[in-house]
């Protein structure tokens, strides 16, 4: 296809949907895709250049020109807009908004800009539809005709008085069911929900799965209306979320994919490694003080790997129970109650992985005495680590840090050598040495 | 609050949402559910019951008639009515279905429960708001205004032919700036997306994702309109497979809480620390096949816990990564190429790892041939757990079967094994034992 046959390409191209042909230019190389986009009439495009992957992105917009970014910014929504730009290098950001055109759009795009990128001003857009508790549905009517060209999606209709305060919401299905000469005020539902510009993007999210909200409007400290987050854009944050969550938990400290390159992938992989080696290391320390046992009950250091695998099991366990009822905000109660369910609970599991322990200790013909100090031990272990795995997400989100750290290598490294070290001097203090 | 002060109380659920009310009622014990469930009206009782959690919902319903039940039901989207008849036990199903009066709601929600719950047929709704194609734009609005009160929200208007195949869509947005004596098949858009009745659910998400849609309509083989699926049932999609994927990482089998009782916490875990428990076991047999080694290098059994962890560590890191690109359709190229990019990967881990292993073992002053053998044997181990972390998932994906389950306490376990065994082996072909 690549033989520069533009008509044929155009053509093409004209029958897929943006996000479609964003995936066909994620796969080219970076000279054919920025052929490609020249090709696009400027509407497309500026959808395309949206869906693309962000390094992607990056790469297609150091070959176009200031100018030409501008154009394409000038077809987006302002959220969209904001977004690219703030993905530029600082010197371009600049050149490109001067470049801007239409006044009113190069304004809002700024304002966008200067809100902290994980609030709900952040990700919020400016075109909306607003109208006066004053108007008559006849006179809404034909006004929003004229604002709707600007919304791509018609959400809720928000109702303002006379100083843009947001007083109200109506839907489009409101209005085509009212009559035509009566007021706003009189058909408008006064129980709008409304985040603050301020608020965090995460508690956005929350409200509008709450609530089942597919747009929710934006104020100020006045109640001034300044904007409005739809729906589509906190699928985005909740999936983000989810992923980081997921990451950090299995060790990975960016946002990278399979596809990355191998030194992105090490950069994301290697620190947790590094903290595992020193965990590990911590270990064979603690192992050689107990080297002088090692003739006489030599079974207690084949167990090493058990211990470490059970007390890194169960606290992941734990940790991964505490970090999500945190983020869904379901974990309640007092503290002396979790933990004693958490002491029942590992309980009940120690107990029944420890008659395992003493069973198979039975059928390979070990010392009755090492298999139970081996089991007991063990059991103790999974109760400090199930308690360990438990409190340390809660008490960093008390003190204001992700509880996510807490999941994976983090908790399995500071269990495997808490347990190790506790699994020696419990089997010690039973066996006597 | 609870002092059976019955006007009180209403006039003061009256001021909250329906949302807000069920996460009152998720804190209440039974009997007050109960009783405050009676005291609402039935329109807000119904939508209080769907948010509730499922389980004080089992019970609020269980104390609940037949009858009483079906009138919650009549007042709900039929989705909601199908999921939570559903959830009743069999026998209930059919009294609850017979006492529902309005005839074609129950030949709906009848319908939708014949669907599997993971396709798009078992998340659809029947409420929508459907015009034929030759109808004007006046006489559309008119039938609309009928249709709309029995949809809670019109997203799109879908465009039939006289046979209910779907042939277009159209936007509250595009009706209200037409022309009112404008003929739908001249303003409507033919572009449309559907999925098909029989689709998963999880490829319908990611169709709405892709191309940001908030409802899209599902057909049959006929291309027979026949429900329409929401953003916000998506959502809730969304993040139960991420919060499945989450768990499934984390060694907990079943969708539990950390509110849930101790006995579903303990169904929910102890089966992975069963499996952990094997693993360890099996690393106690390899090592008792070692035991001759014992007096000769004992360094050897102090670095056990740390092989392990290292090989679980890498295995966890590169399944996530491969699990999330088979998520996303991220996962491109071919499987050779993935198997050199993930070979130098490891190796440029395992080399910077196996560096910091050797200089550790100079500082304590340990044999350089004990530390080199250490350090290369630990390298192979970690490029070895990096390939079955890799590739169990993506074999798992090509047999149909979630790769999810390959990580966590699954690949952890395999990996723990196998290191140790392949540590011992390197270890003595370079000390030579």
């Amino acid at each position: 296809i690549e033989e520069q046959d533009d008509k044929e390409l155009k053509s093409l191209f004209k029958e897929y949907h943006y996000a479609d042909i964003a995936e066909i230019l994620d796969e080219l190389n970076q000279d054919e895709a920025v052929y490609v986009i020249k090709l696009l009439d400027s509407e497309t495009t500026s959808d395309v250049l949206m869906e693309l992957d962000e390094d992607i992105r990056e790469k297609v917009l150091r070959n176009l020109s200031a100018k030409e970014i501008a154009e394409e910014i000038e077809e987006l929504d302002t959220d969209d807009a904001a977004d690219m730009i703030s993905e530029l290098p600082e010197e371009r950001q600049e050149e490109v908004i001067s470049n801007i055109e239409d006044a009113e759009h190069k304004a809002e795009i700024k304002e966008l800009l200067a809100y902290d990128e994980d609030t709900a001003g952040g990700l919020m857009a400016k075109e909306l539809v607003k109208v006066y508790e004053t108007w008559t549905v006849a006179g809404c009517m034909r006004r929003i005709r004229g604002q709707a060209k600007d919304v791509t999606r018609v959400h809720s209709i928000y109702v303002v008085d006379k100083e843009d305060k947001l007083i109200g919401r109506l839907s489009l299905k409101d209005l085509i069911t009212a009559k035509s000469d009566q007021k706003i005020a009189e058909i408008s539902n006064s129980n709008v929900d409304w985040v603050h510009v301020k608020d965090d993007v995460e508690d956005v999210a929350k409200i509008m799965q709450k609530y089942d909200l597919e747009a929710i409007p934006v104020v100020d400290e006045n109640q001034t209306l300044l904007g409005r987050i739809t729906i589509d854009d906190i699928v985005d944050v909740i999936r983000e979320e989810a992923d980081k969550d997921y990451q950090l938990a299995a060790g990975i400290s960016q946002d990278v994919e399979a596809d990355d390159s191998i030194l992105e992938l090490t950069k994301a992989r290697l620190p947790w490694l590094v903290l595992g080696l020193f965990g590990g290391l911590g270990s064979v320390f603690i192992m050689k003080g107990f080297e002088h046992i090692m003739s006489t009950v030599p079974s207690l250091f084949f167990y090493t790997p058990l211990i470490a695998a059970m007390a890194g099991n169960v606290g992941v366990q734990s940790s991964a129970i505490i970090v999500q009822g945190l983020a869904n905000d379901s974990v309640k109660g007092s503290l002396l109650n979790r933990l004693l369910k958490e002491i029942g609970l590992s309980l009940i599991n120690g107990l029944a992985l420890a008659l395992l322990v003493i069973l198979f200790g039975f059928i390979i013909g070990q010392d009755t005495v090492e298999s139970v100090a081996i089991a007991v031990s063990m059991m103790s272990v999974i109760v400090v680590a199930a308690l360990i795995g438990t409190f340390v997400p809660i008490i960093l989100d008390k003190r204001g840090i992700d509880p996510a750290i807490a999941t994976g290598p983090f908790i399995t490294t500071s269990n495997d050598i808490l347990g190790i070290y506790l699994f020696f001097v419990l089997a010690g203090l039973i066996i006597g040495f």
